[in-house]
């Protein structure tokens, strides 16, 4: 292929862009996971990702994708047959419960329009009517990544207490962590799922559960069975900082140094400055004339901004022109939104002028794929940005 | 810490040191894993894997490490409750044969002294008294790394053909593939299992199922629940170059990259370098009067080679004395065999001189530890070298 | 220092952004620069660099940045006391003279007001007054770095070549190789000046004279004491790709690679993007209101674009706004220029969306530092580039 | 070319192999070196590198090899047809001999027989006969890289001393600074020369010049003509951090990070280690029964062994074996020993593992080449190095 000049702009909601400080960091040479050396490595990134999760209990990293941690969440705590109330709020808590399915629990689906996060209401409702505590794990996706909105978890939490219902409660911030704030103990979540590849900027490759006294009470009567993603023998490893099978070291290299940085700009920071660039990229949208797809303001999410386009517009055409003419890669419509929305990722190691460059992607994008829209996106973007 | 001067000699039995080449091709900018780009690279990976393993089926690659791959070949063919023919061969094959185990299988283990190969005659014996065919799967590690021993595949291929068995025949080469000789289709097996680490000489990260169409016809009436693992779901992806979920995708283009170089070596003379590298190994053991663990010359392993020490002598304190003054890591004995032995690894990205370098570390290290030795190893292992 | 998120916008007109390919190239380990594979590599770029320059004649490669090259363009062909004519089109023009009258040299400096490049009328009307031919060589800067003017080199070579006079043409255009269009066979140039930090997307350490027939026999007599810069026993070395003295090795794996890149895109292609992205930058710089500083657009550079700020606007201050806020840096005024222009670097390895993230940082910032000005620089920009 | 496993073993007397940490440190994305994080990153190296120096007075860095370091120290202090005193300690001292008349100077050489130092006693001898001080300058390598002979530095300046000779005493430690012991100030030198490649394990690039008070006055008299390696534009620069012209920024994140690295290691540390791979090497060369080429052990370097070859053979021919067996380079005899000698650097980034696989590499190349010779060259090593 001949050589394209610049940077790719990578602006799918994940893998976000590494940055080049986790690219030195990971290309250290590989140790004995057995030594001493390692030991230390290890007890490092236990301890630090636990403050990255703001959690005093422990975290499992498995050498595995998101969807590997989502499985580990539901075999260690869960029995065959087992009944789990989830919600529908895209296609990645679709995914779930299907995986879910296969691990043969017996899944009941709140409906969700796809655009709002799921509701306080309606699980206290369904928990309310479940006298004899049939549901045994309340599972909700954080940061939907294939819609750009949040669930309230505090909310839900508060929910779910208001009923006395004693479920484990499970949330999905695979795309949250690190950029939307998330508060594991705080707001009282049994399991959170996460992975490397989203706010902790690193590759795909491992990926998180962080737990409660409560799961891992649960995770003893667990019947599912399990041995690759059971906590038990993870945590006896874990507890020397080492695992009881080969983990991805590099990746922990990656870990330690993310967790480093983060910590360096600060959590709060990071929250924030996410915040920012989501309220950018919404203002460039709204002076676009288009639509965001989220309907709750309360529940836009800091890490991606899903575009519905009108009727009648093919959003794949519009990002294969984008990706043809400006070499940046924008999400696509999944499962029933594909086509008709794309979504914008501004997660991770970006910048404001990173920002501006990819909504002016966007603009141009729009206007050479022929969909009608009013200019003026970024000069909204740029006016909120400068004055913020 | 303050710095040690030198390159640290990473002669554990895997992982093994990373090619620099390798270091740089995993550096890239990681891409859009449902984008054109990737498609690419998926099909090339995807095709280059089963020339390495030698096969026409397709090979399955995980987000996971080799442990993973091992659930996988399990929870892919087989049912709950279904018998398992397992050889105690060492230490990897009794986790295997405990994780087996914990997915409620019903595993017979072949005893095994841990100084030989799985025996054919053993297994055709054992099969020859399954009339009814209870047993729905032989597992062999091919490989023994905790033993420095390999099994004869084609060898009990034939014992179990011999005995018209229909049993799946599953062999672990994790720390043999692209080391040792390994013919998957030749040598019918119906899944193999290995892993990155080792020969492909990449970090951990991801692993390897190879099929057969047998094991994917068996896949069809498996009911172990699976999700993560699942084969069919993988396959349908592959098609087109793309993964059902995250793949890890810097390890993918290590990926391509170590294919590309053990096909510009050229396979043959990968496998008659680490045969080679093992033979000088051995003389050097011998030199200084010590055993080989592995007592039949036709089961030498081409990665590594156990040493077993004289009655009193401890080799976990010979590690820690090589590793403290010679800043070389060499493998532990496990599980009944700690302490009594170590483990040289020499395979991957290794050459003459850096096995010389090894086995001096450890001719030294026998001196200051007090090993009762003699001498002349790393002579001998020059003299063999010098000559072939 | 505290963790800043995003890659910073490094928009100097060079250094320029190195590109992840070219550092992976350099990270290769230094290998005997005496031994049979750098010969390879020293051939390799020796003849590549050759079709950079455009040229037949050998191109000498220096482990010195710049400057070093100016110095040698000088002593090797040049006498103590000798007369040169050089152009004032700006501080690195200004830079050159002192160089030369530090050697010892005869310096007259055609005056010019750094807006225009150098004019080939003027250098005509003062050869054609030096009957005697006392002036040894004509000096020129193709693309002043300090003020976005190049000069019209192809007209300087047919004005001097009209006056008959027999001095040697050198030009700098360290700036401008690779990135504007540069022929010097076909310009008729005896030594061209260049560097790797600019156009070669390199960091700096080589630079490079480009020679001609003439160069090399006016060479034969020049009595300026030289060593380290001497194109004798460097062409003797290089006659089988080797150097007289240590060579910068790892610059010459990144040059190797950098030549692929620019053969890649093809040289023309590289040109016509450099010259879109000016014009796009100075649609900017018009409908911001300010002044573009080149008075000619037969003159316009396109790897930067210098802004004048007007009367009483303190450039510096806007920098250090934008470098503050936005993690941008940007070219300052150099020696009389100091405080009232920045200069926007288009060059190297960049692409639409990094341009238009440029044009925004300054675009905000102008706003952030109080510097009168009408909105819509990005706007025109984007206009622009959607539609060539 | 086929893909050659494992790593190339680079025991030329530099350039050194560059570790990991370094190539690292040098990965990052280069800076604008006029802007504010340069200034801190210059005051960094300009402060560290006076330490590696042992000295209190300015060190200047040029972006250049160490050829060109050489002539700076010339152009720096001597004018025209300046008497300058040289000793013939091999063939890098004889090429600073030619570089000196080259550059105009009157060179008187002290004849010696490329076995031992340069002579304080010659050199005192020389200086009393100089009765009107007509010889500006006494120069002398310290380790002379084509010999692995070193010379008496603090020796040669009581010897000078003893004449009360004024002459500027000039010391060429490329290949010596960071490996063997060098005080700067304590041994009274003047201007003292060297590069980025040997001890300092970066890739060849920049170089050094070390002053003294008296060498700096005497630049202000100096009337060769210079302006890229002129002291006193570096000297005004370096004040605040920066450089007169680009810098080789990356080469400088390098220094910073391989200061750091010599500084944890401990200077004293550092070399001691030298000394003792130095030590292990020749107990190899001796029990091969080849001999040393340095006849006193006072002078022998730390940083490389030369090994005579018995008459009748060609050591190019064993190097071509080495290289094509072992996949090792050493370096060549050059000069008036090409063809009679090897040289084995044991510089830089080294340990005893690395050592022993290269005196393995040496010891079968031997046998292999046929040279005749002792075999236990490996074993003696050994033998010193587990004591030691």
């Amino acid at each position: 292929m001949s050589y394209q000049s610049g940077r790719h702009f990578l602006q799918i909601p994940g893998p976000s862009p590494v940055p080049e400080r986790l690219v030195r960091a990971m290309s250290k040479a590989v140790i004995d996971h057995r030594g001493p050396e390692f030991g230390e490595l290890g007890r490092n990134v236990l301890a630090g990702i636990k403050r990255i999760f703001q959690t005093e209990s422990p975290v499992v990293i498995y050498p595995a994708s998101g969807t590997g941690a989502w499985e580990a969440a539901l075999v260690n705590t869960l029995s065959p047959g087992d009944k789990v109330l989830m919600c529908e709020t895209g296609q990645f808590a679709t995914l779930w419960h299907e995986l879910a399915t296969r691990l043969e629990l017996e899944v009941e689906f709140l409906p969700g329009d796809w655009r709002h996060g799921a509701s306080p209401e309606a699980i206290a409702e369904r928990l309310s009517r479940d006298s004899d505590h049939q549901i045994q794990a309340v599972c909700v996706v954080h940061n939907e990544t294939s819609t750009g909105v949040t669930s309230r978890i505090a909310d839900i939490r508060r929910a779910i207490d208001g009923t006395g219902h004693p479920a484990l409660f499970m949330v999905d911030t695979i795309s949250g962590l690190a950029s939307a704030e998330y508060k594991h103990d705080e707001w009282g979540v049994d399991v959170t799922v996460s992975g490397s590849q989203k706010g902790l900027m690193l590759p795909p490759g491992i990926s998180f559960n962080a737990l409660s006294d409560k799961a891992l009470a649960r995770h003893q009567q667990a019947r599912l069975p399990k041995s690759y993603w059971d906590w038990s023998s993870m945590l006896a490893s874990n507890a020397t900082g080492y695992f009881p099978y080969t983990p991805a070291t590099n990746l922990l290299y990656g870990l330690k140094e993310a967790i480093a940085m983060l910590e360096e700009e600060g959590l709060d920071n990071v929250f924030a400055r996410h915040q920012r660039h989501a309220e950018a990229t919404r203002r460039a949208v709204q002076a676009w004339g288009l639509e965001v797809l989220c309907l709750n303001p309360e529940e836009y999410s800091p890490v991606l901004t899903t575009v519905l386009l009108p009727e009648g517009q093919d959003a794949d055409a519009l990002r294969k022109v984008i990706l043809a003419r400006f070499d940046m890669s924008l999400g696509a419509g999944l499962g029933k939104l594909k086509g008709r929305v794309f979504r914008i990722g501004h997660l991770g190691d970006i910048n404001d002028l990173t920002l501006l460059g990819t909504l002016a992607g966007v603009e141009m994008g729009l206007t050479c794929a022929g969909v009608p829209h009013s200019p003026g996106g970024v000069h909204a973007a740029m006016r909120f940005l400068a004055d913020h």
